[in-house]
């Protein structure tokens, strides 16, 4: 990808001198506007230009002749690819999340086996050598590959998918270096003990798998696969991403619906009823693997893999009837994880602008910074139990009190026998095994409640300072443990007011942090309800989620929101914002529109390609071959490096459209994977060619989507945003300007840009 | 709503002669196309004009001052009623369903005692006497209901929110009369012992209530409340429909996510992230009201509703470890589903034309259908059982054998003591007891292959002629019931293959089964699984979900988009017909277009709307106003009536909008509900009226969409579809022309009116 993907497109043709009411305002701008840096993102540090994504289908004449001359057997070809594409993905998405779960639990519990047999022999220090040096070679090793290979890899993901989704593609955020880093960096990254999870970057994972199937294989290795060219468009590969972010939070938390919804309410923009369907169809197939995969594993064959490696935790036995006084309770817990919840946000936003000054000096700053937190992360996890008192062993217990040999419930630590610390068994431990503890029922006095408070801030604290490192980093388990805690200490101090088990308000209170944090509904609660297997608790949770979300709402906007800002994502949100309803689509266009004549001169195609960087140019007929100006449609700039690239030029100027029919075919023009297509400089047009004629009739797509000039901008943005548009033209309302008088891009929409235009609306918005 | 609502634009100005090549094609089609029927819609077999919705926002000048004048606290007035107005709808359709459950079981269960009685007492004839005439009671009083009051009422009422969402309101789909007809005609019904259900008449409640409550009062009772005035538009009632689809069918299933679901996936065209979370709050308080409801009818203090009066059914105990067999008998029961439930839909079609011809002779015709079916259901549920031998009661049972006094598993029938009929468990019961009893687990033996055959065949069948007699009916017990009849079945004989429970068989039949009728995925899943509280069935639940629709949606439609044609409804589906591309938006219209000035004449406005049935109309300024034509925006038929009706017009041709601002209101021009508002017999126009002027600008939406006359007949109908909207207006390709040169309505992307336009396409079409 170079500078020129970079979109700016212009209001007004050169010299109209129409509508100079404005041009005076906007004038000055224009050089701000290309330099601005609202059309760059932050990946991993760097500075990268954004491109956007074509979900239009680009109807041109190539379009429909394929279209016409398809037959019912491509046609069939096609559906039963896609079926065999989501199923593909589902396959794999399962098999990698089962393999990073295997992983994840052998070498974490290798290492707390470890620390454990030296603390047996009372070797305290050499116990704590051994666990921080462990956690620091696994965390340097995530932040190598993270700082070298592939710094999109960093974090959570989610907001790239969703970015990715909305149609802005970020450098190589989908590449198969990404999926690498991302499926190794996730596993040291959480064998080394950092507070996070495995969900986000498994989200991440699903939809660089299902984007890398969807590429059609490897130009550069010669593997294309002639069957999957129909799918070399950023339409289908949308919605095979979108099939690979529901297969990862399935795979993830083996919540197939939950993935479905989650998929449908936070990462897609665009949703259709079939997609719904292969979704669907997508994580039923991952649960199906997942659970072969633990048929298999059964009886200790797969190391320290046991039944509870995918998280699932059972809270059947818990009491479910509830009465008024647990509603109270219930509510002041989701008032609280409302505010804690954006107070987190606030915070986690602090940490990464601070990080980013860090980050951005180097990948060795950035490895410097993983070992700190790493070495930290070891010190609480390791010093923390130290502060709590040793716990006799309650009577009659079915498991196994003190744990010995695995990394189970009831830590030793440093107790003597039939002791065990309560505090260890939470921060001494897998997260995973963490969060079962804590949801643990019928085992109300488990923990002491200062155990709780110290795990609550150590959680809280760790959580917000770990994401932003570079290493793959899930916000879900974090933000699970830090609710779950803060939920049972406040149903252990609740306990005389309601009859609700202390494990359930640890599930509630793990709802009503997501809530908090994270914003969603329908799908946490889905995932939450498919993690514990109990559908009784539905009416508690949704109310749960309900009031910490709206609560939360009042202060700030969900994490991944707030990233994307950071990021620099020009991410489009679903509602326009209120001043867009004040002005109209032709007050935000800035520029110079440069349009294309439908037979138009080889030299001022590569010109215009050369000093601008817009991907769409109007393309109008004129006289001779029409009464007056005629608006053709729009031609893409990667179409036009195509045509230009096949040199099918003619000395007249002339509609020689049947010619450049007969040479090129519609996949010709197909969308290559993001960065790999043709560049200008790949172009060798010579003199000669420059002063020869080319018809772009062939390539120009005839059903652009339009906008009256005076459609309020609020309108225009809802259009551009359902229909997942890259442009969008605007036609005048009289018949004495050009049929095109600009186009509008997805950064006219962007606040920053409408408020830099009109900066009276500033007051108005927050 | 009168004969003017049927909405025809037309293509062209009036004797513009442009674009004269196509003419000769279109001309001749005119008078058939005012004439034509497509626009109209069968309500209980009476054919009445339909309306479209208005779900675009009107930016016209006053909706702009109203906008620029809202104060902060209306806003957090709206926000805050449109969160109330869920609330109520939540409350009352838990209300409505709670109820609902209470009558049903109170009626049937005193029903089936009085039979058991004389039983008892070997008086079979008086018996089948008292059952029969109850019967024939109840079903007479529902059919006179639906016959007489609302005949909107009959049937599933989900196609019809289905159309409403869609943006079609046809004749009194939502009104209060069908919202009493449809509750207690539904009790009466299910208690009459068809084969019908509650749930699919539950959503239609659900959508009827939010109606109503969403309508602002009745001005003819001068109940409007002003708060309400907000609320004034279809865009915010189509958003209270949904949350009331939702809400019905949380109440009827007790799923709260599963309600979500449905709405999102079956009943919703257009999504919002901000409806999902509404939804959510909406199902979330159906469940807490019938949880609370519940409650209090504890320990029969409700008469005959007990525990098991809102479908739950449990099926935890069993097995849900499966293997390769299980597997391959689950497959084999989604292939017979699928088959099943695609010849189900074409025996309901069938049955459906042929009871149209008895229907529309008139309410008595209805009613004598609806004793008929009624008899012969009798017929069947008194007399089969006797087929059935009597089974000795399994030894050691929980529950009574034979069952005594209440209408519960076991049924002697006319068994001796510590006997049962097994056959009579099933018909003569009431519908929820059968399921209860088929998805029953560990119990084997209970049911005979003979009794389930029969009484598959017996449902079956009842359920193709029950459905379309004048009763609110749904469709989801019929299917529930016939699937896990086969379901069990197949499970019963496979029993040697496959160790799942014949019970968790019978659960995937139904899911088969539904699968294969309905067409739903996501949704009936967690609606099932809501419904047995079961979590670990769900990637066998999704495997037999996935195939059964597939194998059905080779052979026709879902049973909902099969009614939704039957009724003349003109849906628009998500996707474009493939033919569709081939075409060009100019290539559709038809018909003479009619245009104003900005200033126009009141006579012409009124002779307009007198000689048109046009819905809106573009308003062109011309000289003087402007240099050229230019287009102003498109005006609405019923803001013209009400700017008529306010009377300010003006001797000169002048613009008076400053006044019209004075005079009116935004909220002045609010939508109505449906057929209460002004209609031109309701002006008064004196002679000298009609040869004044009157400033069309200030309520002139000056943001219509747009599509230019080459688009592509497929992306406008996904634009037209996508975005809700009414009309969307056609701008010419070249400046020659005048700035509007049609209009496309919903009419116009109807399969029936392109394919009238090009025959040729017929081929291509299925």
């Amino acid at each position: 990808m170079d500078e020129n993907d970079i979109e700016v497109q212009g209001f007004e043709r050169e010299g109209s001198g129409a509508l100079d009411t404005k041009n005076s305002l906007k004038e000055p701008l224009l050089k701000s506007r290309i330099n601005s840096t609202s059309q760059l993102a932050i990946v991993g540090s760097k500075v990268y230009p954004i491109e956007s994504l074509d979900y239009e289908i680009i109807e041109n004449d190539l379009f429909k002749q394929d279209w016409r001359s398809r037959k019912k057997i491509q046609i069939i070809q096609y559906v039963f690819l896609k079926w065999t594409l989501a199923l593909l993905i589902g396959l794999s998405t399962g098999l990698v999340g089962f393999f990073n779960n295997l992983a994840v639990e052998n070498i974490a519990g290798f290492k707390l086996l470890l620390t454990n047999n030296l603390m047996l022999r009372e070797r305290y220090y050499q116990a704590f050598a051994a666990y921080a040096t462990c956690s620091l070679v696994l965390a340097s090793a995530a932040a190598v590959l993270c700082a070298y290979f592939a710094p999109a890899a960093a974090g959570s993901g989610i907001p790239e998918v969703k970015a990715y989704l909305n149609g802005i593609d970020a450098h190589s955020i989908l590449a198969p270096s990404t999926l690498f880093v991302k499926i190794f960096g996730s596993i040291f990254g959480v064998a080394a003990g950092f507070v996070v999870g495995k969900e986000g970057p498994m989200v991440h994972t699903g939809a660089c798998v299902a984007s890398l199937l969807g590429q059609g294989g490897s130009r550069k290795y010669h593997l294309t696969w002639r069957w999957l060219r129909y799918f070399k468009n950023d339409r289908d590969r949308r919605d095979l991403i979108t099939c690979g972010a529901a297969a990862g939070v399935a795979a993830a938390f083996r919540a197939p619906v939950g993935g479905v919804l989650f998929a449908l309410e936070e990462a897609a923009s665009w949703w259709r009823s079939a997609l719904l369907w292969r979704t669907f169809f997508t994580t039923a197939v991952v649960a199906v693997v997942l659970r072969a995969f633990m048929g298999i594993c059964k009886g200790g064959k797969c190391g320290l893999f046991g039944e509870g490696g995918l998280i699932m935790f059972d809270v059947n036995s818990a009491n479910t009837i509830y009465s008024t006084p647990d509603l109270l309770a219930v509510t002041f817990l989701g008032v609280v994880g409302g505010i804690l919840g954006s107070f987190y946000n606030f915070l986690v936003n602090k940490v990464l602008r601070f990080y980013s000054f860090i980050n951005e000096r180097g990948p060795l700053f950035k490895i410097l910074l993983v070992m700190v937190v790493s070495l930290l992360t070891s010190c609480c996890s390791y010093g923390l139990p130290w502060l709590s008192q040793c716990i006799p062993c309650p009577p009659h217990m079915e498991d196994q009190c003190p744990t010995v040999g695995r990394s189970g419930n009831y830590k030793n630590f440093q107790c003597p026998p039939n002791h065990y610390n309560d505090l260890a068994s939470l921060v001494f431990n897998t997260n995973d095994d963490a969060i079962r503890n804590l949801f643990s029922s019928g085992s109300a006095k488990e923990f002491h409640l200062s155990t709780l408070l110290v795990f609550f801030v150590d959680i809280y604290f760790l959580g917000i300072i770990t994401y932003g490192i570079a290493v793959p980093s899930g916000l879900f388990i974090p933000v699970i443990l830090a609710g779950a805690s803060y939920g049972r200490l406040l149903g252990t101090l609740l306990g005389s007011l309601s009859s609700l088990d202390p494990g359930l308000f640890a599930l509630l209170g793990a709802a009503s942090f997501l809530g908090g944090t994270m914003r969603m509904t329908v799908s946490l609660c889905v995932i939450l309800l498919e993690l514990t297997n109990n559908l009784l608790m539905l009416p508690l949770m949704m109310l749960v989620l309900l009031i910490s979300k709206s609560v939360a709402d009042c202060f700030n906007k969900g994490v991944y929101d707030q990233i994307l800002v950071l990021k620099g994502l020009p991410y489009m949100e679903a509602h326009a914002e209120p001043y867009m309803r004040q002005l109209v689509a032709s007050d935000v266009v800035t520029g110079p529109l440069v349009t294309f004549s439908g037979v138009e001169k080889v030299g001022n195609i590569f010109h215009a390609l050369k000093v601008t960087k817009h991907n769409g140019f109007p393309v109008i007929d004129e006289p001779p071959f029409s009464n007056s100006p005629e608006l053709c449609g729009l031609v893409l700039r990667s179409h036009l490096l195509v045509l230009l690239k096949g040199k099918k030029f003619s000395k007249q100027k002339l509609m020689t459209g049947s010619d450049i029919m007969r040479r090129f075919k519609a996949h010709d023009f197909a969308k290559a994977g993001s960065g790999k297509g043709i560049k200008l400089e790949d172009l060798d047009i010579t003199e000669e060619d420059m002063e020869m004629y080319v018809d772009l009739h062939p390539i120009t797509n005839t059903s652009p989507y339009t906008v009256v000039e005076t459609m309020s901008l609020a309108k225009a943005a809802v259009l551009f945003r359902e229909l997942g548009l890259r442009h969008l033209l605007i036609v005048p309302k009289t018949t004495e300007r050009p049929p095109i008088v600009g186009i509008l891009t997805r950064h006219d929409f962007m606040p920053e840009h409408i408020l830099s235009l009109y900066p009276d609306f500033h007051h108005s918005y927050k």
